[in-house]
């Protein structure tokens, strides 16, 4: 039987004893005969604690991750902006994000798998974490459908019916062998009604169960994130935190976050949420976010972070400065000579000028976005080492407030 | 009087003493009361001859070219596919050559003068060759008009009416600040009558007659290059060749070429005028070409070469190797482990696989583009590093034959 018949069969299995109920983990293990939890050697470290802040190292089979860390976005095993796996170490970049959707539709886990998985295919050795590919079934497929067991829905690309649930995702990350998997949820839209967030929830936290489990039989080494639901309420944030930080998984993630909500809201789910999930477990904020979000979050106990923001804003000519963001298309930089930021050593601004890079973007020569996705992921990756050093010493609080005050009213 | 203004003076006054006859330089020179030329020190040395072919050394105050050369097109003072300046160099570029019409269009000759000249702008410090702009008024502009003092055209970005004449193009080609500047011609279409060729080339010779004086006067110390025209009459090129070759100019390219004709015809058009060109100077074939063309011109005594080819081939999966041309599309390569050329050292051999970059051709990521140009371009820089070994050796006629046995029935 083909791996996805097989997972079919078990998410059936499992969907058909748990319906719409609320989970009780422990019950739902035992009732499926599945092993019951390990405790493994801790891998993460904390190193240092600054009020809520976390500086910490995660040992993983590709190289230690230090956080707080930023994962650069490298959608189908390439970032998008003509930079290779070479090209993002010279960014700094610790840990690179893969999605298991795209890669699952192209060029399909298979051919990744028979090419020696992702980190040769792509000639990055360090450390790769694969989302579960829920987020892009819910935000770029059509004809969706969610089910108990999965998600039915449309390839993008050529609108081939696809299935999707737990064991699939655990399946499809395996293939690619992905440092760190994620496990499979829903994340809902952006506003929803409570209800139909506590159903998700529901549903999410026994898809992660699912994940658990497969994950565990497939024995493949990769660490396993949870992925904590809840929309912008407070009460079920909460009660989910505390009930998947009892399956002792690799680390914790805030999803469902970044959405549309106000950052307003999203720091006061991070007030409410963090200190329910395991401390002394990675806490991933996916999807997020702005330098200014990563330093509020940090400040809450956040110490991973994953966007497509400064990639996708580098490709528009958006680019960070320690003195605030940057358009550079405004005429103003036509005859500026001066780098992207004097203070920077990345390539761009090592080697070229606002006014060459703003004439490449107006000439459309795909140097321009290379360019700047280079420097906005340094900047990012630079502004998490950053960090690292300023909890090192003590001194993150000023170091927050000191930057915050440098960007005030450029970037966002 | 802004500098257009004035050369337009000048040309309206060369050109109403000329109109359409035949050009007689020296007379031209003393009716115009110019300077008589002045052979400058030598700057080109001949270290070897294999029959006509050549093995030199261009000496330029932005350092030697050695030759044969390919030069790298950097239309806009950028390689189209994210390459940079240190990119070049990596590939073994000893040339950069950027296009007049684009940079006079966008972002202007004078915003690049402001910022201290095409090297300083695209942080290149070898030599550049520009072309006139002849090309690509005539290739790219709407609403071309040419008269005895110029063309008049419309530009192919915003429909804004331009003249360009000899005069302006030297300006333009001055305020870039290039290392060698290409005389204003006129490149005629393929097919064209006899009659029309005739007259066209009697007007490139009064318009090489006038950029020698203007670029004289502006006296920028960039060497200036003269191109041969003549469409495939032996003839009219022979004479035209002699022409020329009074000028003690400090080199001479072959235009109109490539634009249509076979490649028998090319051959036969190389055979019947390079040896009236002299030989004591770089001889430029210019927009040539496939390796084969190189190759068999090389053998026919040119040393310089430029050509969008193997860039554009790259950005659209086709890469040569030293065993043929491939198309990285073809589903033959999906689960190709091996690199593009396993005997190619370049960036995208040393690190990729050829499954992983049509992986990325397939997913519409910029860095397949990137890659298969790097590719490209390191591929003909070393074909033209091998092409000088094998003269300096000895050995051309017999690395000639080995090499289109090895491409043969593949790359064209």
């Amino acid at each position: 039987m083909p791996l996805s018949a097989a997972a079919q069969a078990v998410g059936t299995k499992i969907a058909s004893q748990f319906s719409h109920a609320q989970v009780d983990i422990p019950q739902l293990y035992s009732t499926l005969s599945l092993p019951q939890f390990e405790r493994k050697t801790t891998l993460y470290t904390i190193r240092i604690i600054e009020g809520r802040a976390k500086r910490a190292t995660l040992q993983t089979p590709h190289g230690n991750i230090e956080t707080p860390v930023f994962m650069n976005v490298a959608t189908a095993a390439a970032i998008k902006g003509a930079l290779s796996a070479a090209d993002l170490s010279d960014v700094g970049c610790q840990v690179a994000l893969c999605n298991t959707y795209h890669l699952h539709l192209r060029p399909g886990e298979g051919v990744v798998r028979q090419l020696g998985g992702l980190h040769r295919f792509m000639n990055w050795n360090g450390p790769i974490l694969t989302d579960s590919g829920g987020f892009q079934v819910f935000s770029l497929a059509a004809m969706r459908k969610i089910k108990e067991e999965g998600v039915y829905f449309s390839s993008h690309i050529d609108g081939r019916k696809i299935f999707m649930g737990p064991e699939e995702s655990m399946e499809i990350q395996s293939a690619l062998g992905s440092t760190i998997a994620m496990a499979f949820d829903e994340c809902p839209p952006h506003p929803a009604e409570k209800k139909y967030i506590i159903d998700s929830v529901n549903r999410t936290t026994r898809w992660l169960v699912r994940s658990k489990a497969r994950i565990d039989e497939l024995n493949t080494g990769q660490l396993l994130f949870g992925i904590n639901q809840g929309g912008v309420y407070e009460d079920i944030r909460i009660q989910h935190a505390k009930e998947i930080s009892e399956m002792d998984l690799d680390g914790y993630a805030l999803g469902g976050l970044a959405v549309g909500e106000t950052h307003e809201d999203m720091y006061r789910i991070l007030d409410a949420t963090v200190p329910h999930l395991p401390q002394n477990k990675p806490t991933y904020l996916m999807g997020v976010g702005t330098p200014q979000n990563l330093l509020e979050a940090i400040e809450r106990g956040v110490d991973f972070f994953d966007c497509v923001l400064p990639a996708r804003n580098g490709r528009h000519g958006h680019v960070y400065t320690s003195r605030g963001k940057l358009n550079l298309f405004n005429a103003m930089y036509e005859l500026d000579d001066s780098p992207i930021d004097p203070e920077c050593g990345c390539q761009a601004c090592k080697n070229h000028s606002r006014a060459y890079i703003r004439h490449l973007f107006k000439a459309k020569e795909m140097l321009a976005m290379r360019l700047c996705v280079i420097h906005n992921l340094h900047f990012y990756n630079k502004l998490m080492a950053d960090v690292r050093h300023a909890l090192d010493t003590g001194n993150f609080a000023a170091f927050k407030k000191n930057t915050l005050d440098k960007w005030e009213g450029h970037t966002q």
